[in-house]
């Protein structure tokens, strides 16, 4: 009777038959596993290798010969190598169509970008034309649209308008550009190379939502010098809402522009409209994707005929045509001013990789395919190495126009080389269409397209799930907003670190009873209805037991026999004679640990209480048979499973219940 | 038949009766706890309380009268108030035999401590009388003995060094030492009244070890000088093993002292086997305990008669005959010297706790009391700052005269007490006699007592039982030997921080089988008899699921699938139908983790395999509901234990394993 072995435990009622209730004197208990000693090196190895190599980077290479292992080798740096050979005209449809989108919707962008980042306008078209090229050969994500994004231009604006003024000094503001570009590729590249990538995943997402939530506000503020039309002398070179809303209401009798006002607000009017019938017809994604290039053109057209620059209506000017100039030789290699572009490269390639790994795992997981992290940084730091060499800044993948390219049917990453190509041209032939191009046309693009980043819903899922999650979230979100780009990240990392240190410092424990008609025991606060055994108390520990939280946790375990006991004096009960520990989720213990166990034993045997461990995990068991616990407390008080364990210590008391 | 109802779950066996196995196509699930919504504050306060209350200790206060509660109060800072009252002459008879024998212990090890913090001799007397008394009036332990101590002597040494000369610049170099040491007791009083206690546990066992171990091979290293009598100005100020033993060396020729060696050798010689004769016979553990005291007379009377002093055997000197005097006035309370005396105070103040909470705790323990980590940070607090305004250094309590203690008999704090009146009358009217001590007998009694401190046992036990523990500890330990007590120290906090990121990023999980003949499901490499069921894959994820480990843990379980599956379309066996997460271990999730697992369940969904999760805990649960999971995945995809879901998810199936 082959189906009866696996019988539930849920399934013992009161009619079992007499033959039944015989055997539980003599219940079946299964041996721990008792596991071989592991080698030292095995371990290690194996360690380093779920650190550096959580992903077996080098499963396809076994066992083949040396020719396949090179092609192989090529393939993995190059996956358009890959994927390229099943490329065929009806995925180039796909990619075509998308990449025409994303085109439209890039230029003005990249145009309204580059003021962000205190550049003229050529470089964030610059930043769509080489970096999305490199991409397409080497990355992995297929639907990820790279160019500049305005988070990161922000942020480069901020950190390098405080080493050089880029009114007064644009030629050192330029060089440190692409100095910090250089470096930021760099420490993309080598993260990589270095599979360090795990490190990105500090950054929790609750401070991600509240970072993009106040870098957005922040970017809709700076905005308003042209959307208001305020010259930039009138406005504020910080980027707090405090500075922002003193500079913009100080300067509305003798700065405000109408004319400016009535292009911006009328034009913001029709994104916010084309943004909402995107959102709530699907199909229809593509009015909100060209919508800016719209503007764009009918705006431009308009100033040009009524010459309302002549008004005060500012406009984009002149754009230069060539294409990216080599700047190699602009890049500081020396001196000072290679550890100031250094450090900004750093923090800025840090942000532009979590915004790029982020959507290349969301569009990943939507589709269902792989995107190796460690391989996507090396591409990532590869286009902005070269980029820093052709005259671009730093270029990540930008949300809104993944999103768009998604929708509009990618296939591959040939859709970033129609876009690049499209760049291209316009550099080439259009710029001096854009010459007429009101400034505040970009403005209203630009706050239309970051108003996506504010994610409310994120932010109250988060609240509702998690609060300390929610109070990173608004510690970044306000630190951005109130104070500056740098301050909200930093408040971000502190606290993302600070739930961490909690985590295993203060872990949680709890009093096990017994479900009812199982022999299943949870926790008391969970199942009001599971039964507390008389003269044994079950305890479980929630975490690993390690030097940060091992006396605390050892503390906590007496308190509860105290209180028990307290409670059972109380009540003329009878005491405590068994202290069970469940070790399930006990998943690793160090030397403090067992330091501590010894202590928590000790002191039971001055009160004449048996501890007795359940289940520990194998790591835990090789350390405790390590350390000679197992022989301090008696070989026969580790069990299986808490069941065995009462079943053993206490079978009349047990039998009771 | 109550004794029925919680019949083990091994007890199954092929012997059912029929009318059991009709039973098991409805096997009784028991339905998962979904507990009420928790209160946001009530939670909050919850984490608050474990965090900085978790001992409780407003909970004798409750339900008492105002001046019951004022009594408790003045208690509960003076627990003298408290256990005084049961004090008896039995008790006195102990604490005076103890308190003897550590004064004799300490008069000798005092007066080379100061040489270690280059004080003059009479400072460390000084510190051995008035903390002990106000720690015998606030403190909680009833073993520790107070006083200066080896690390702490050099830490503060070798860091007050770096700012003033202390032959040159005496005064501002003794300014600067009470300034540090009302540092040090601030910091000790401040964690212990804001409850921060837990921030020294952030300091691993394994990293004390080393760095103990390394501090003691510093210190002997340093005592060369005097047991070799090479004169200050021909020895190094360095204390990394390298400059030592190169100025050692250097000076062969006309620095060493062969009188000064061969006194110094002989005492040390009788040290080290009065020290073996009380480690054989722990009767006899006063003789190693009496065996310094023993050690100066002897030499004192032999330099004294053979006027060695003439012949280069370096002497104490005249000892100043004043009790304590006041140094309020001699604190910087202004000024850049108050900063570095803030700096120094904090990392004296740190370790000094560190040693004296984990005294404390060892020797409680082993006599089975409470003591009260932050209000024993708060008495050392009190006693350090106090000690800075009557011209004492940093004082903690000694590992070595602790143990002398112990086994001395000592029952209470009045064996502090003892002490420093011994101590007193010593400073008083005993200081003559030790001007013609040789400094050599000092430095063998100082090298003798470091000794102890390196515990070879504790550093092969952390060998065998964590390797990384053991990294920790050698780190510390090489650093502190080759390059400085800071750097040694830097290290031991680095790696023990970057072992808890370790951790929190790369949690274990593990495949898991039933063990035959029950219905219990464990880790299939801890038991390898444990058996797969077809067309279910079982993993369990060893940690909570936060934002630092959310995307390796989808990843990790996505590997496992598609390894299972590629076996088993190897062997032409069924495919995985059922993925079932055992969340036991899962102690808590934030919104990133959630979030990876709404990836992972897309995933699978793409896969054609269901998720399942078994045993959720009720924190857990609590945020899965929040946001809304189990809407997403069913319901009734949520089991209370491993073997339901199985049952449920593939009944035909498990029945065949």
């Amino acid at each position: 009777m082959p189906d009866q072995d696996d019988k539930d435990p849920n399934m013992e009622t009161k009619s079992l038959t007499s033959s039944d209730s015989q055997r539980e004197n003599v219940p079946y208990i299964h041996k721990m596993g008792v596991p071989p000693k592991q080698n030292v090196l095995k371990e290690f190895k194996s360690t380093l290798k779920e650190t550096f190599f959580s992903d077996d980077p080098l499963r396809p290479f076994k066992h083949q010969t040396r020719s396949k292992k090179f092609v192989l080798g090529l393939q993995a740096l190059f996956p358009i190598l890959d994927w390229g050979r099943s490329y065929n005209i009806k995925k180039f449809r796909g990619d075509l169509i998308s990449g025409l989108t994303i085109a439209s919707l890039c230029i003005p962008q990249d145009i309204g970008y580059s003021k962000l980042a205190n550049l003229s306008p050529q470089y964030g078209l610059y930043s769509s034309f080489v970096p999305p090229l490199i991409y397409a050969f080497m990355g992995s994500s297929r639907d990820i649209a790279i160019g500049p994004v305005a988070v990161v231009s922000l942020l480069m604006g901020t950190l390098l308008r405080q080493e050089f003024d880029p009114e007064n000094q644009p030629n050192e503001y330029l060089r440190l550009v692409f100095t910090a570009t250089f470096f930021a590729g760099i420490t993309q590249a080598t993260l990589g190379v270095l599979r360090l990538g795990f490190l990105i995943d500090f950054l929790s997402h609750a401070a991600v939502v509240g970072f993009m939530g106040g870098a957005a506000i922040t970017i809709a503020l700076q905005q308003l010098k042209g959307f208001l039309g305020i010259p930039s002398k009138h406005f504020t070179k910080e980027t707090d809402i405090i500075s922002v809303m003193k500079s913009v209401f100080g300067s509305i009798h003798h700065s405000w522009n109408w004319q400016t006002i009535v292009i911006a607000s009328s034009f913001l009017a029709f994104l916010l409209l084309t943004k909402y019938i995107g959102k709530k017809n699907k199909k229809l994604f593509w009015v909100p994707a060209i919508a800016p290039l719209i503007s764009v053109i009918l705006s431009t057209f308009f100033v040009y005929i009524t010459h309302a620059n002549k008004e005060g209506v500012a406009i984009v000017g002149h754009i230069d045509k060539r294409i990216n100039p080599p700047s190699l030789d602009k890049i500081y290699f020396s001196g000072e001013n290679l550890l100031k572009g250094f450090k900004i490269g750093i923090v800025a390639g840090m942000i532009a990789l979590t915004e790029a790994v982020a959507i290349g795992r969301t569009f990943a997981s939507m589709k269902d395919y792989q995107v190796d992290g460690n391989k996507e940084m090396v591409a990532l730091g590869t286009m902005n190495i070269i980029g820093s060499m052709t005259s671009c800044y730093v270029a990540t993948g930008s949300f809104s126009r993944s999103a768009v390219n998604y929708m509009a049917g990618c296939q591959t990453a040939v859709s970033n080389i129609v876009m690049s190509i499209v760049v291209l041209l316009t550099v080439k032939f259009l710029t001096p269409l854009f010459e007429y191009t009101p400034n505040a046309i970009l403005s209203s693009i630009i706050i239309s397209a970051v108003i996506g980043l504010i994610d409310y819903d994120a932010a109250i899922l988060i609240w509702k799930i998690d609060k300390l999650d929610f109070v990173a979230c608004m510690g970044a979100f306000l630190g951005v907003v109130f104070k500056s780009v740098e301050i909200g990240l930093l408040i971000a990392v502190i606290i993302s670190f600070a739930k961490i240190l909690l985590q295993v410092t203060r872990p949680r424990t709890a009093i096990l009873g017994k479900i009812p008609m199982t022999s299943v025991y949870r926790n008391i606060g969970q199942y009001p209805e599971a039964i507390k055994v008389p003269g044994v108390l079950i305890v479980r520990v929630d975490s690993a037991i390690y030097f940060s939280n091992s006396n605390y946790t050892k503390e906590r375990i007496l308190r509860w026999l105290i209180e028990e006991e307290d409670n059972l004096k109380a009540n003329y009960e009878p005491r405590i004679q068994f202290l069970i520990v469940e070790m399930s989720p006990v998943t690793d213990i160090d030397t403090s640990g067992i330091r501590a166990f010894e202590e928590l034993y000790r002191s039971l045997q001055k009160r004449d209480v048996q501890l007795v461990l359940a289940n520990p995990g194998q790591l835990v068991l090789d350390k405790l048979y390590a350390a000679g616990f197992p022989e301090l407390i008696g070989e026969n008080k580790i069990f299986l499973t808490v069941g065995d364990a009462v079943h053993t210590c206490a079978p009349k008391i047990a039998h009771d219940v």
